[in-house]
């Protein structure tokens, strides 16, 4: 921890600094530079991080500089953390593609989408049965009928499911029924939630929050991790910003940074990540050469006539075309997708 | 609902989308532009919402122009919703502090604050039973016992009682305890949080989101009153911005914007706002000024030694100066602070 | 300077900064944590920022902790500083208010709408002669004919004038006719400007980037500064964020801030900050209350025929009723209006 | 031109709005929906755009649908615009790699980096005379020193070369020895330098602002190719997010988002993009896969010693192995890496 004191610090509020670190048995190193005095706070972890150094006279800022994240850290576990769903890997040199509908529309359309995704080499099924929605007035999804619908999908092809909890409800029905438990953009820091799918002993996708750092993301792994679960998929799906052309702004360069302080797998969710169809496929390619462990992406056999989320869904047609252009790039970068 | 045509769109694309507007019942009005074409598609609402023509071949760009909230939106309810919390009003012309510290840490030094905040002429007592910390390792929170400290601030004082619920079984108990139950950012669109909530028929208190729109603010609160809750209190907190210097980036247009699109009160809060207690002044007299109908300011006896957010805590003395000088302001726009 | 080493630094690393340090005449102090290792630079400021610490093996952080600008700080000079413009001041305890057309558009309509501006109270007049457009087919101003308006207008009202020169060739003119240059927020970093601005040895009003931080504005201004001209208004005109509802999110935040950073004066644009002028009137209450030392309106006698951003715009009427309200919050934070 | 009425319009603002459109000679199209009327002005764009719709009583929001730029749009020119070089082009099948230090920092060291960054692959030759810096105080570059080292190292290698103007005075020296100009991020919207470097007739290198839109980018193109030079590049170096762990947020959407709209070459700057080394060769390869043009990525023979930007550049050795790995990806996508 490093407190830098203010130009205008009296000297007792110094010695103040100095003796509230001794007082928690901590050790205080003192620098004095031409401008301002800093003091190096050392000694344990967690005894430091509960000094409120930001309120003490004569302190300017305080920066932290241990990593406030240990289970999720490679520092912690240097290997990469390969997930096994049934038999399909994430993490490992293969990547696989997870497709599928927005939401789960009716059981005769999902089992027909779950035909195609799989035909075009697609490893897991994705379909919401419980939808977020900004609005209390827009669709909401199946619900539980959706589960079953997919459950019969996965018995069907083979492909194991993935499929979001939006709430503690749901949740006891997804982790019944699903196979990876997604928790969404806007619940990453539901932080009641995230204990809860930990206790489910099923891996689980944690979706970036619309807003977070990466550092809170790999924070909210953490309570996952910390909870007994070590199971836990990050999903890169775009960023808030400025810009308006699209949904939000896909963060690729979080896939390499993730990996570098991280061991946990990290897809990429070009569909939300850009919000239209038509970025759905450079952008994957995208994905894949700067190094994701896998990709997510909405797939409907109509998406004009989808109950949501249409517009950023590719056709099964495209959707081979894409699965087709990735291979090359998963090759180019040493590594291949499952098939 | 207004579709704009791409300017290579083909004719029959053009039908396409007519077509499906009228078999849903609803008319179709085209303008054919010197570039594009555009169709407004007019008629009842809640099925024009559900037609994804973004999806549809030749559509460029879908732009609803119908209000996607109802009981919350002042063309619904022109007079300013006045809420009554043990007989202290928000909403009216009357302007409540509400003040304490972040976190309850003790019951001592919560009576303690909790008199000298009365003193210094707040109207209500707030305080974290339930902490919600980006680190599983932080601080979180002296949960019920907290809730009976600050029941028991409220017999001494007189003061009604804000804090938080994070999650559905915190949520039971401050529904319990508190006179106002408040959700904080993280939770904006916590939807079976926000339904939960509007079941207690207390007030809600509902911070914005750090990257919510102020339509998707509204839309949570829509949430809570569709559930049967009309007692909603918006909080301006911050978003999130590029600028490192302030915590979040208090975004003041957003108080005259919420009182011109919502009947509802919305109250600021500067702590969280800016970060830093030395902004927290300056930034409730320019809220009082922008036209808010409240403030929410984290107090605590010594700040440097506080639990948590030490850093954004004024100490009683401060607390003291800042109410007087927002009692001018209060009255250059014609309100008072209620004392 | 504070140098973080990665937490897998060899020694080697370490003892290559430390030389580093060394070899420069500077001190190294080494402070070794539970985790990592820091190095804290201490010596000559101008010998300190040229090493590139952050390009070293085993360096994971490098934070400056010196302040990189100096003639605009207030540790440099604490007393507040007070521009004089023809003897409109600002900066002291009277707040003056800038107003006028967003572009002069004609003579005519110019020294009507600088009599009713004048009338209402305002100080100061502003107009664009030469209008900085995203698009090279918008109309880009009335040029040295503006400036030749501006000066009759100034003639008949006494109102000094403040405009913006849009790059070198308006710049000499517009130091020619102006007593106030203005230099617009994309313009911000165009250092040559900012120098040929200084020259003129006139007042420059610099406002805020788009997606300029705090520090660096103020480094904008240390360039205008540091090539000898010590007249430096600074105007917060909002920053981009990702709401849509309003043109900019004005960032009040910044008028306590620079105030507390810098002794330079600071003053609010609340057209350009918020878009429209339903905004203005609250947010230019807000603005006095949060410590600004004067504003900026845009008013037009009718914004529906104005030839740019007439939706920003005030009409006389209500300017009028602005000021009003406005004295009376300026009073009860302890300035006045100058009238 | 789409003009959304308030919801509370009274007829007669209805009609105002009409008889505006009517009396630019455009023509008028009211759809009245459930909720709002909405207008449809259709003619002429040149007038349309002139119309301060905004201002006008009545109105809610005003939505243009005309794209606002030509020149650079898809529509005027289907296919892809070629530049060429000096023999080297970009915006064709194959893709060019610019490469070199940030700054020129001396004549031997120019030559020396010049010949290893070829040898490696590069087809341009990159070097900053002129530095636009933040700070006063910062090493602004060797001017044209600087350029005659550039233009020498051409001669020894062959390879063209890219640097910027910062500033009029800096246009006419880069112009005269430059291969392409370059415009940075802080001069996006300077449209007198724009409009100038137009007048060179070299290439002119555009890179997007840091807070720009997508729009306002290809504007800031129009201005250039208004003014008579068709030969922009655009070059996407990153935007500005509350993300802090990176310099920037490379947005690599916006590579196939301008391939759509526009006909121009975009490349990729993945060195100022990230803002760390580390990041280069991950953010290439997904730039290449996006479907970028080129890259530019700064590579210095002793990252450590550089006198700008170091943390941010190759050593030549990884600049080898990073060019090995994005040919790769290039074959996958159908491209080819020039060498």
């Amino acid at each position: 921890m490093i407190v830098i004191m203010s130009k205008s610090m009296r000297e007792e509020e110094l010695q103040g600094v100095i003796s509230t670190i001794e007082n928690h048995g901590l050790q205080a190193h003192i620098v004095r530079g031409a401008e301002k005095t800093i003091v190096g706070a050392v000694g344990d972890k967690s005894r430091l991080v509960k000094i409120p150094f930001q309120a003490m006279p004569g302190v300017e800022e305080v920066i932290p500089i241990i990593t406030p994240y240990k289970l999720a850290s490679r520092d912690f576990k240097p290997e990469d953390t390969i997930i096994n769903i049934n038999g399909v890997t994430i993490g490992g040199n293969t990547i696989p593609v997870i497709a599928g509908p927005c939401a789960v529309e009716s059981k005769e359309k999902l089992l027909e989408i779950a035909c195609q995704v799989k035909e075009a080499g697609a490893q897991l099924l994705r379909g919401g049965a419980y939808k977020p929605r900004t609005s209390p007035y827009s669709f909401q999804g199946l619900e539980e009928e959706g589960l079953k619908h997919l459950a019969l999908a996965r018995e069907k092809t083979g492909l194991p499911i993935v499929t979001e909890a939006v709430d503690m409800n749901s949740l006891e029905k997804v982790a019944y029924y699903a196979d990876v438990i997604q928790i969404g953009a806007r619940n990453m820091q539901n932080f009641a939630l995230l204990r809860a799918a930990a206790k489910s002993n099923k891996p689980v996708m944690l979706k970036r929050g619309l807003s977070a750092t990466i550092e809170e993301w790999i924070l909210a792994a953490e309570y996952i991790m910390s909870a007994g679960n070590p199971q836990v998929i990050l999903c890169e799906r775009g960023i808030r910003t400025f810009e308006t052309y699209t949904r939000n702004t896909l963060d690729l360069s979080a896939v390499p940074i993730i990996k570098h302080l991280s061991h946990l797998p990290i897809i990429v969710d070009p569909s939300h990540g850009t919000g239209k169809w038509r970025w759905i496929q450079p952008m994957s390619q995208a994905g894949i050469a700067a190094g994701a462990d896998g990709l997510m992406v909405e797939v409907h056999q109509n998406p004009s006539q989808a109950l949501s989320d249409g517009g950023q869904s590719l056709t099964p047609e495209k959707f081979k075309i894409m699965m087709d252009k990735i291979k090359g790039v998963a090759l180019a970068v040493g590594r291949e997708i499952a098939l």
